[in-house]
């Protein structure tokens, strides 16, 4: 609940296809509430998103109050189609697109997300990331990792978004361990260090086995009784090392930020310590409202 | 139906994990008569094989009969498990396990698959088509590649399986179009020669960017309206390109036959063609009842 003695002066709201989580904040930017929702992009048509919004944050507004949102909500898909910045393009968002609203005192910007043309790429939300990071990492150089199910590396340079890269992994591992024959040789969760060391040894010096790979841990249940967690840290490794392979070109040498859960940035920061790579790991969920906040205060001027 | 007038002596059996397939065997090893049934090993309980049988194939029986059968039905999960063979080992089945049978003229033997210890990999089916194929080529020295759900390419010399390795290339398709973002992408029939061709070379070229090229699916579909049918030739293309980059100890200089469905084979040899390695295209369904009848011979003596 919000402190009835302070006025929520602006709305947060960081709203992906899944859910949806809004901040009340304050005019000095301190968090005054918070509110969390499961009604996501992907069960909303259009007319749903405003009284999805007032179901969480309603009891915030006493009087006239901006809302600045990220993620798919600006997509073709979501409450107001936000067109792409096309990279290179600065690291703060230009143009954010106000959503069509009935209650009289909100109005809600939506910030766009980035595309690339050669390679073709997109992204929804993780600029909102970047820009939180460079709000507190003034004028800085290097690689950001973003991981997830869509894994983004991003090249940043002189306040800019130079170039970046996504790689479909978190969705295949999960994918993998749930939908095929692996499904009966993957364990739901447990871990084994030593078998995700040998799959990201097996992915970064011979990506191209993988399929053959993936057999093999069918193979090695059936024969051997792998046990289902080392088949399941073998697969993430796998998977995060033909990555890395892949992504070789935007780590080696740089300065590298990891911002995700933690869980699975810690993965990426191991791995990368592996090649001799140094990286830092950052919580993405601060990261997130520090960058809706620099939006938000250059939406303002 | 069987010509009455023609008593069937034995009985063919291919029986996988979805479906099932029955030939009459006259004892000149002509085909009599042909049954289908969709009770697959993955449907049914060890006690319910017989009566599945029969319900396909019991009106061929009028005296002893001898039955013949590949596949799944002799894993751990079929009807009698049938221990695998190891590598290297003959090209012709031997320890056939006798299935438990409550009917009087009923006699059903299995045949094993095969097993390879380092690297750990399976097989089951496929070893009665390369004994079907050596049947009809005797001596063939060479490479057999098995494409589908779980592609084999298999190594043989001197009437010997010398080692195999498993591509879950056919499986990771079928999963990547349905299960994940790129359903939106991706076409569930259709094909564009150009988009294979260039997916072939993207996978043989650069197989660790797997991850990469397949997030570039969703991305050209959002920003360049890439049809869904270019899409699907592309991911085929990719994956099979990929395999083929990991295979190359297998295919490079061998003489190489390719075994399967008319049309996943033909997407192998003009893929292997575009490598200078030609390959033999050989029709799997013949090739299966070749080998179950060279099973039968051995058996008999």
């Amino acid at each position: 609940m919000t402190d009835p003695k302070i006025k929520t002066d602006w709305v947060a709201v960081d709203w992906g296809t899944s859910n949806m989580r809004a901040w009340a904040m304050s005019a000095s930017d301190t968090v005054l509430a918070e509110a969390t929702s499961d009604q996501g992009m992907g069960k909303l048509t259009r007319d749903r998103f405003e009284p999805a919004l007032l179901a969480a944050i309603g009891d915030w507004i006493s009087g006239p109050t901006t809302v600045v949102a990220c993620g798919m909500v600006g997509s073709r898909q979501g409450w107001v189609e936000a067109p792409y910045a096309t990279v290179p393009c600065g690291i703060l968002p230009t143009d954010l697109v106000q959503a069509p609203t009935t209650h009289p005192d909100l109005t809600v910007h939506v910030i766009p997300g980035i595309k690339q043309t050669n390679p073709a790429d997109v992204m929804r939300g993780e600029e909102t990331q970047i820009s939180g990071f460079l709000a507190r990492n003034p004028g800085w150089d290097g690689v950001i990792c973003l991981p997830g199910t869509h894994t983004k590396w991003v090249h940043i340079s002189a306040d800019e978004v130079v170039s970046f890269q996504t790689f479909m992994t978190g969705e295949l591992f999960d994918t993998i361990a749930k939908q095929t024959v692996l499904r009966h040789s993957i364990a739901t969760n447990g871990w084994d260090d030593d078998a995700f060391a040998e799959g990201l040894d097996m992915g970064l010096s011979r990506p191209e086995r993988i399929a053959a790979r993936l057999f093999s841990l069918r193979a090695n249940g059936l024969l051997n009784d792998m046990p289902g967690t080392a088949a399941r840290a073998q697969l993430s490794g796998l998977l995060i090392g033909v990555e890395l392979a892949a992504a070789k070109p935007y780590w080696l040498g740089q300065r590298i930020a990891v911002i995700g859960s933690s869980g699975l940035s810690k993965l990426y920061v191991d791995a990368l310590a592996t090649q001799a790579a140094p990286a830092t790991q950052v919580n993405a969920s601060t990261i997130t409202l520090a960058g809706l906040t620099a939006a938000y205060k250059r939406l303002k001027g």
